[in-house]
């Protein structure tokens, strides 16, 4: 069995992927952003649903909106951070179904009757779509830091205060420097992780 | 900007990679499930948490044990698709800790001590990993049919009977039938779904 990705490929994505806490001066595009975007909206979520959405923070001025929310171990890296993305969810992401799944209108009404349906849909897909978001990023040329240690309640209310559109976690973007790398953490064996029935 | 991947693999992974219901005979090896689970468990969990957990149901037997739980918008392509695999989450992850985190013994009983973040910690990144299932499952050649259209509770009863896993979603593997799709949905455009700050 041979992939149909070269090896190059397969480490750019994963085997040889890491996460990044030192950043390397070299910026990152708006370009580079609407790339990933153009690959990440292609990933598969429920119903067509889409509903991750993501927020792009370039400035100073935007990550100092951001700062006091982060855990103390994720302010340095994260002001560092050419971009830190917002992955967030919009729990009212049945509003965007007629354009989403144009051919059953009926289909953004069954979500907006069932609240909990809703909920577990936004944020099982919107996590999926973070998970697209993170191999795309690597796709693009760029190393990914996701974190989760910071306050959500602090980023929705500054960020999101509509209400509908909560923060799921957070991703720094730009060229890691490599050599800051410490050893990298094991992984579970098949045997640990899968069954085949 | 060049993105480092090949248009043919953004292609496969992303931009023509489709949703399918309908299968050819080809076969899945169980070599194929290995390279599958050897990409996906590189992709990047909080804390290194890995809480996802694969099962591959590939033979008569073990499929009938997941039909009674399939909505039946999902019976017929699931019965036929060569592989099934359902996507869990071990929401006691915290106890092969030792294992993934071994510089600090104490992370592990961190989780233990709050099931709260636990929780949250085990669905979001058994989630990420499901995003990586899906691409990597489509960088090593397969096709992909996710769904979530199926009663959780009866898939936990009949294949995780001990409690502290459960189903998140399924996913047929195997390959899809071209000619057998309809035309794709749109996607949000970047700015419905993105902020520039």
């Amino acid at each position: 069995m041979k992939p149909p990705l070269s090896d190059d490929a397969l480490d750019l994505l994963f085997r040889k992927a890491r996460t990044h806490h030192t950043w390397l001066p070299q910026p990152v595009s708006d370009e580079e952003l609407r790339a990933l975007y153009d690959l990440v909206k292609w990933g598969p979520t429920s119903a067509n649903t889409c509903p991750a959405r993501f927020v792009f923070l370039r400035t100073p001025e935007a990550k100092q909106r951001l700062k006091p929310a982060l855990s103390p171990g994720n302010v340095d890296k994260t002001m560092a951070a050419p971009v830190t993305a917002i992955i967030a969810t919009d729990f009212k992401f049945y509003e965007k179904m007629g354009k989403l799944f144009p051919h059953n209108a009926a289909m953004g009404e069954r979500f907006a009757g069932n609240p909990q349906m809703a909920e577990i849909t936004a944020f099982r897909n919107g996590t999926l779509e973070g998970g697209y978001f993170i191999l795309a990023a690597r796709a693009v040329g760029l190393d990914c830091g996701a974190m989760s240690g910071f306050d959500n309640a602090k980023v929705d209310a500054e960020f999101f205060p509509g209400g509908s559109i909560k923060s799921n976690f957070l991703c720094n973007l730009g060229h890691g420097d490599p050599s800051k790398l410490m050893e990298r953490h094991p992984r579970l064996d098949f045997d640990e992780a899968c069954q085949l029935l």
